[in-house]
């Protein structure tokens, strides 16, 4: 199974179900964020999850590789291999995985690790001693009780501090303000972003207190980034989704809808108009099962559909998915619009990091072109896979 | 990146997370169905969806490759490729899709196609003529209103029927009991399993009333497979889930928790003891983001909980996911069990299709082994994705 797409001429080329990219939308997100963290006087370190693709990573920077975050060792590999030389692995370490860390080092990549116990420092401080490298750890701060990571005033902060300042190991600290995807005004997003620069740079205060030096003072969350007024004592900010953006964050109002860079081209399949559905050949397969959304104020079910040109069709969802089919329903009163069998739609996905790991690459568009007959395809790009 | 894992020793060497298959029970459940069917007198044809594994896929057969169904294309050509010739194809077809499965036929494939409309039929009826080779097509007919098909007194069977007789292309009728999944008692299921029956024999006869003969008569889906008591008038059964079978089909009571063939390998990367969290490095993107136990009576989270020898640690369940971490939680009053950092755990998963597709293969253990240290890994089986 070849993980790049033959390139087509059309969104009407290929056999659907696909994702497809808007290349001028994507440029559009990146270019906001970039301007954002220029403003704030913080460096950008991009967390490329979400695409997982060096080809969109190559937008994100001229020239030189941009520093980036992952979110598992085979993003890492991928990335060294392509070029990136320091790269943050922002999940809390398995000691089992620490020999493809070192491995890294030792061809030259600053990759810097994460955790948030004196296990888990013991384990890098033993193996950085056996493996003759340093290896960069920052320690994870919990500012929301989100997930991992230890409260500013974890009596372990310090103790873990010097552990891995003892062999060489202390980078800084990061966190991860996870709740502000719950957060559905501007000012609660400013005070998740206030809470998570707090929080880290309180952090910090305290490891420098005890006599540990401190490097890198890292936060980030797409809603926090985008809504960020202060870093002062931050060193990076991190987001992934805002590449491509979805329905989540445009519910949050982090985005528009018509930012949504990624989407998914299905075919209409059949009709049930007993039942008021039209039936595609996009199901969770295609889609993922993420229902983010139904958290929200107005669940977009598997997601909203526009026209294979992109626009959107006003009261048509996705309501429902089985593996390989997926269910169009109207709302609000709304017409069922007639669809032909054969017609093509795109589907904006709820999470853009889910969708886009059920696919194995991209079909590039760019809707600042003009469209005759189908939306021309530019390129294909790939994605990385699996641990 | 490649499709297929390296053979590891046991299920403590490969890093974490990793999709693993306990042939024993898979092949306990292949052999209760396929011992089902000969009793009920109807051939077998398993639907390959869930594994998506030609390795998998040996083991329900002896010899000469058995009927398959599959759920893509992509799958329909790797079966061709691994010696299958005998294929349903059982998704609505999109017409686009007519030069691949008219290429597989050409190959001396016996793909059949399903629609359930005369757009289609005429579509199908074109192509056949235009490429000189029948196309046998099957009439999807719904019997539960669950997804797809035509209800057997809809006025468009006998014309579509018609229209694919009179091109050398009507194979027969086939129906899914969807709802099935939603029956939970051993009642509603012999019920459900009924209908199914009732629906595409009638259907059938409805066709050869008409002068239209049918060849096939399918029916279909792991509960109503179990469940079928007597299947006159039907001459082949589809079921996939079946052979790794899932939380959700334990929960209808279609299996036990010890018959779940499929787990997914996670460690322990943390602890929130004052959220009573157990940290992994397994989230949704090993699990998938399906949660269909969140509908029935026993909702099971992301997962039930075992050690690595696959022994079920009670109480403890998989509440919460994000991209690349899982939270444990105990329940019920349970204890949280002392796992320390590095700890590895099998996570069952609510819905085997979904889970088995965030992978790209499987590592194999056998259940009926003796355990020294950790299973040991018997073969490394990959997957079929894409479409």
């Amino acid at each position: 199974m070849s993980t790049t797409p033959v390139i087509a001429r059309t969104l009407a080329d290929p056999d659907t179900p696909f994702a497809a990219v808007d290349v001028h939308r994507m440029l559009r997100n990146i270019e906001r964020l970039a301007a954002r963290a220029d403003r704030l006087g913080v460096m950008l370190r991009p967390h490329v999850k979400t695409a997982k693709s060096l080809d969109v990573a190559a937008l994100l920077h001229t020239g030189t590789p941009c520093p980036v975050t992952v979110s598992t060792l085979a993003e890492a590999e991928a990335f060294a291999d392509g070029g990136y030389t320091d790269i943050t692995y922002a999940v809390g370490v398995d000691p089992h995985k620490l020999p493809r860390v070192t491995a890294l080092l030792r061809r030259g990549v600053t990759l810097r690790i994460l955790l948030d116990s004196t296990e888990q420092a013991t384990a890098v401080a033993e193996a950085a001693r056996r493996a003759g490298v340093g290896i960069p750890t920052q320690i994870e701060i919990d500012c929301d009780g989100h997930r991992g990571g230890l409260r500013t005033d974890a009596p372990a902060l310090t103790r873990i501090g010097r552990i891995l300042h003892d062999a060489g190991c202390l980078d800084g600290v990061l966190t991860h303000a996870g709740e502000s995807y719950f957060a559905y005004s501007a000012q609660e997003q400013r005070q998740a972003a206030k809470n998570e620069r707090d929080a880290a740079v309180a952090a910090a205060e305290r490891l420098r207190a005890a006599g540990l030096p401190v490097h890198t003072v890292s936060v980030g969350s797409t809603p926090t980034a985008h809504a960020a007024e202060d870093l002062t004592g931050v060193t990076e900010l991190r987001a992934g989704n805002y590449v491509f953006f979805d329905l989540v964050m445009a519910g949050l109002g982090v985005c528009r809808i018509d930012d949504l860079a990624l989407c998914v081209v299905v075919t209409v399949i059949g009709h049930r108009p007993e039942y008021g559905w039209i039936v595609t050949d996009g199901g969770w397969m295609a889609m993922s099962r993420d229902r983010g959304t139904s958290a929200q104020p107005q669940d977009q079910g598997y997601g909203l559909v526009a026209d294979l040109d992109g626009t959107l069709i006003p009261g048509l969802v996705m309501s429902a998915a089985s593996q390989e089919h997926g269910t169009l329903t109207a709302r609000d009163g709304a017409v069922l619009p007639d669809l032909p069998v054969g017609t093509r739609l795109r589907i904006l996905p709820n999470h853009a990091c889910a969708t886009a790991a059920q696919h194995h690459g991209y079909h590039v568009i760019d809707s600042s072109r003009p469209i005759t007959t189908a939306p021309v395809v530019q390129a294909a790009w790939s994605r990385v896979s699996g641990w």
